[in-house]
């Protein structure tokens, strides 16, 4: 972003949205490890006069869960501050009347306990890892290819996300293999749909253009936001690869102080 | 095809390729299964003075392996006149002097026996069913992003195959997810390739023209064919799905007979 622009954004900036993964820590064993400088981020956007919110494709476990995880890495977020995917797709089954075939983490199925499952009309695939065996996604499949209309929802549409051991896959992948087999194009609930982000503005009842996404993912969080209006900023942590010098929360929240300060 | 084409295709008819799963018969638990007649429509065409080669993107297992299978369903077929991905994946990675990280079927493994596979510097995709696990594809992912200009090669780009038990997902489905995780695009050994078609005339040493592949598969089959100027026909049997009545490789046959007769 341009010095000016940057100037402009902060000026009439009145909330700020988060990306979780790859900003606010790195998953891998256990809890994962929170990355230099974001928890000192978080506290001081939280003492700041800008609305915070976080909002992610985390589709391995409830927020309720995914929450508690942060807590004990030493973040400050309650459950209603978080957007993901999950709950955002239970609002849209109900709307619509469907019943899902899940294939997602084992931590992220009570989400769905309130939907009814028999007979399925749909299907749900979200980060499964783990549960994305070749027998799982084939019974996806069938139920998929035997339906008149195949309606496939994703949560996310991500490649690849960074743990401590390395890159893993993302539901993208399994998405783009699932629509290939059933020549369909899947509905992608979380980011960057725009509806999802909408969700989340509602919430703050602010504007687009009064809002900021910081992620790590250019097309999923910054491409995501400013298709919507928002602005949108690249950390250098996570899965971010470049040879370039990496650029934390802290130091964003750093620079958007003195910013507001001189504005 | 129009009755015209038809005629005027089997007068000037000098070779048949044939698939094979789908066509002579459904695979599924142990051999599978002969679909009706396809072991007599072999056994005429061989009679016949039509040369006959069998080509498939069978990766489950080595050639020999694959023959002898469908020796005990009845079919008489040597290993010579069957053509599959995996021999022509070897002979293009000696040609390119490349050393692949293998995700494929254990019983196609041997056929890369003589091929260096240490430091791998391409990865190479067939049918794994099973071994398509989420830590295989994402070991396979990261050998891919590993490397300065991610090299990918596909044994075939099928979307699914019909066993006894149901529809399978196919090894192109994987691709297209390697494809999207890694944003390459894959080179496809086998069908719907022309180099894999040309292949079979040069072996054949006739004209495209003067050849006629009938398989189960209206892409990799009937259009790899068409698009390298051979004649295609689809046959209903296989993972055709259609409420038309089914068309076998026999009821092709007799109508061929009848046709060259009056020719």
């Amino acid at each position: 972003m341009a010095e000016m622009d940057w100037k402009h954004t902060i000026r009439d900036l009145k909330g700020v949205v988060l990306d979780m993964c790859g900003v606010l820590y790195d998953s891998g064993e256990g809890d994962g490890v929170a990355i230099d400088g974001s928890i000192e981020a978080v506290k001081r956007l939280k003492a700041s006069d800008l609305q915070l919110r976080f909002c992610t494709n985390e589709t391995q476990a409830t927020r309720e869960k995914f929450v508690a995880k942060l807590g004990r890495l030493g973040f400050d977020i309650c459950v209603d501050e978080v957007f993901s995917p999950a709950p955002a797709a239970v609002t849209i089954l109900k709307e619509r009347g469907l019943r899902p075939h899940l294939l997602v983490h084992d931590d992220v199925v009570p989400e769905f306990d309130a939907v009814e499952k028999t007979d399925p009309n749909c299907v749900i695939i979200g980060d499964a890892a783990d549960n994305f065996s070749y027998q799982n996604l084939n019974k996806a499949f069938q139920v998929l290819i035997g339906l008149e209309k195949p309606v496939l929802f994703s949560l996310g549409r991500g490649r690849y996300y960074k743990e401590m051991d390395g890159l893993k896959l993302d539901v993208g992948v399994y998405m783009k293999a699932l629509e290939y087999a059933c020549d369909v194009e899947a509905e992608v609930v979380g980011k960057p749909s725009p509806v999802f982000f909408q969700s989340v503005l509602a919430d703050m009842g602010i504007q687009p253009s009064q809002a900021l996404m910081i992620g790590d993912d250019l097309v999923n969080d910054v491409g995501g936001a400013q298709s919507c209006g928002m602005r949108g900023l690249l950390v250098k942590t996570g899965k971010y690869r470049s040879a370039f010098p990496r650029a934390n929360a802290l130091s964003i929240c750093e620079r958007m102080k003195s910013s507001r300060g001189r504005a």
